[in-house]
């Protein structure tokens, strides 16, 4: 094979693995090409990939070395992407009955999807989390493209525990907002203890189902190495969870001028270099 | 730019967006080449897809024409994966009390949700379905990966309708193996009246629940292109459903022995060229 070919094939094997370390050896065997060839087409990969921001080739030496795919946004992409979501929370149609928005389509766009998978990976990343895990059933989109994105597993803990499950763990927890009893459970099998997890949802008010996923957390003995939360509210101000990471702040819902006022988190508008 | 450089682009574009169609136009004005010039760049890349079985690179002609990549697999390749997770379902771990087989794992690592994705893209995606719809919670992950390889929207029915959802349409069912009555709901702004849906599950017993989708998506007027499960149980042999595709054949769980005996569905055996 060329090495416009070579390319091309590497390319996509990289880039539907993110994080995945693949070893020189393999590349080599299956291309019959010396390992200082495929450094060569890794480095127009690359090149190419930091030109055009589009996330880093990362070489990683030693026995177990060799190179992987790993999409970590600039701060100016991260913040484009949450301004271009920000733009859709706002359309007036959202605004239901109650001052409640509507929020489903948002987990239904794969490719919309992907791109909130990146958004959660990029800050993550470097704390090597080992599991995403997140509740039924409104954030398993966005959990799944963030495992996706990490290349690591992801655990669905469940509102209602099934008999397919094998032994679980059941906890109750006080809803933030609305005060009521809820039980969470998760089967043992799902989660190995003393695993470091990341812990993604898509919206947080008071933080009661947060603050009950650490909890949990707790139980399985696992290390949480980070929260984050694709929308948060604004009221009210006081959370039950510290250390958690926002992206999008939805300040108010007029139910009468159908208007939805939401914004970029303080720390994505801050993270941009001022010129 | 090079041209391996611009392969390494494009490749990147194509493959995290299957079926999405990429005008030449945008690529000539990103890349300042002509247009002969990509199409050798995309020449290229059809020709290692093509000779490394890694999906097809298809031109689509005319004013709304471009490129695109589509993740269809060999009846070999897809015999292969179907191969390896009958493999994984047969681990004796998986033998839960009561004749039971733990599932959850299939659903949690993103690699192999997305080569289930492909499997599940393969023989639906020339019939056209606008929407993945498939019902809470275990099948979601599935749902999205299918969703993402055919690059349309998921639809997640619900057991449990939610404030945030809007008007929901709300229906009653039998479900096949035990006979209770059971709910389901979707949000009227989910799911457009007329469209061309799939619809995807992970197990199928007696076909209760994928009935109930069925007869749900009659009442939103939309026509059911394809109806695919990964794992159908071989009892009962009668199912509420006709026309469903299924990939792989549980035909018995031993709780004494923790034996799974799983195989390939016939149809994927037999699409197999005999040598």
């Amino acid at each position: 094979m060329r090495r416009s070919q070579r390319i091309a094939a590497i390319t996509k094997w990289l880039v539907e693995r993110p994080h995945h370390v693949f070893s020189l050896t393999d590349f080599s065997q299956q291309f019959a090409a010396a390992k200082s060839t495929l450094s060569e087409d890794l480095a127009v990969i690359r090149q190419t990939f930091s030109e055009l921001g589009m996330g880093k080739i990362q070489t990683i030496a030693g026995a177990a070395g060799g190179v992987r795919y790993v999409p970590d946004l600039h701060s100016t992409e991260l913040l484009r992407r949450i301004e271009k979501l920000c733009q859709k929370l706002a359309e007036p149609q959202r605004v239901l009955p109650g001052g409640f928005i509507y929020l489903n389509d948002l987990s239904a766009c794969p490719t919309s999807l992907g791109e909130i998978g990146e958004i959660f990976a990029s800050p993550f990343w470097e704390r090597n989390p080992q599991y995403v895990v997140t509740v039924e059933t409104s954030g398993i989109p966005i959990a799944l493209m963030t495992a996706r994105s990490l290349n690591i597993p992801l655990v669905v803990v469940r509102r209602i525990s099934r008999l397919t499950e094998g032994p679980v763990l059941t906890m109750n927890y006080v809803s933030g907002s609305t005060k009521r009893v809820e039980t969470m459970s998760l089967s043992r099998r799902d989660l190995p203890t003393k695993s470091r997890v990341l812990i993604v949802d898509d919206f947080m008010k008071a933080g009661g189902t947060l603050r009950g996923l650490v909890d949990l957390m707790a139980e399985f003995e696992c290390e949480v190495v980070g929260k984050g939360v694709l929308i948060e509210t604004a009221e009210p101000a006081k959370k039950l969870v510290t250390d958690y990471l926002s992206f999008i702040r939805l300040t108010n819902v007029d139910e009468s001028d159908l208007q939805v006022l939401v914004e970029p988190a303080d720390w994505i508008k801050e993270s941009i270099p001022q010129l």
